[in-house]
């Protein structure tokens, strides 16, 4: 998506360990402009008119995701981020290795809202290794939903937590910028698929 | 907000010690139609057209705070929650007593993303003890920015939280289901001001 990508090679700063922030219009401040625009895009990807849920994990990905579902006219579910232990019944769980927090947290969505009657659409706003989209994805299957889509609006490439979804038969996975080498010599993009 | 209220009165649970739960339309399954009313709503109280930031607290404010800011053409803030330890440089950060951790936690906004030149409205989904809605108001402050106002979809009345926003002068505080009583009876809501 050649705006979302303008976008990070303008603003998207590069910080040692090859950290990518886009905290200015993605996932601290956020441009809602922006949002609807990645909203529209996903849906030349993904077949959102079968889909009764969009879902994702907090906390950066819930701004992103209710405007998607908005567009598509569905409810928007987040998968909650807790400790591992002091956990209830009636709750999917994953257990996933958070990037941001630097230890395992638990990925938990009631049974109550997500079943198997449901057709999914999985979208984040950042991907680097995969671990919580691998989270959300479990989800779904342990509650015996369809899952429709993957959608990601950044990915960093070279972390390689793309490719296990790429490679996964029948479930369609998009990246709309895919972040190939972040350095000091700036950004770069891998051409679109 | 009537529509709010009929919700909340027909698909709200009471749990043992007043716990109000709204997870299946406010904040986990988001209903994304209800949000859009709801930021229509506030647009009665407030002055959005002056506004230059929606500001809320991750994770459950993002989705409501996310789609008033799509509404007022702005871009949605959210502070972020951390631990008091190993806190960066260049935040603004206030401490508060999170009643859904059950421990201290910081919120932190960037100073990158906030200043004295902005015109902040502050939105959250649920209002309890509003410590969390005071550490907001203190960023805001500690930014020099102007508060526009205060607007909170559901209010837990018998709580105590709101009373301290109702009483500020020059900022108007709106909240549009304030619950009076919730017990194995049901729930009781305040009458609108």
């Amino acid at each position: 998506m050649q705006k979302l990508k303008e976008r990070i090679a303008r603003e998207g700063k590069v910080l040692p360990g090859n950290i990518v922030k886009v905290d200015g219009f993605l996932n601290h401040l956020v441009d809602t402009r922006l949002m609807d625009d990645i909203a529209e895009e996903f849906a030349k990807y993904f077949d959102t008119k079968r889909i009764t849920r969009v879902l994702t994990a907090e906390a950066s990905g819930i701004a992103l995701a209710t405007v998607c579902a908005q567009h598509y006219g569905v409810p928007m579910l987040f998968a909650k981020k807790a400790k591992s232990d002091n956990i209830e019944s009636g709750l999917y769980q994953s257990e996933v290795f958070s990037y941001t927090y630097k230890k395992k947290v638990t990925l938990l969505v009631s049974q109550e809202w997500l079943g198997p009657e449901d057709k999914v659409l999985i979208i984040d706003d950042f991907m680097a290794n995969g671990y919580a989209m691998q989270g959300l994805v479990d989800i779904v299957n342990a509650a015996g939903a369809e899952l429709v889509g993957i959608g990601v609006a950044v990915e960093k490439g070279f972390q390689g937590g793309g490719d296990k979804f790429r490679a996964m038969e029948n479930v369609p996975y998009h990246a709309l910028a895919v972040i190939e080498k972040a350095d000091e010599n700036g950004i770069t993009f891998r051409e679109d698929d």
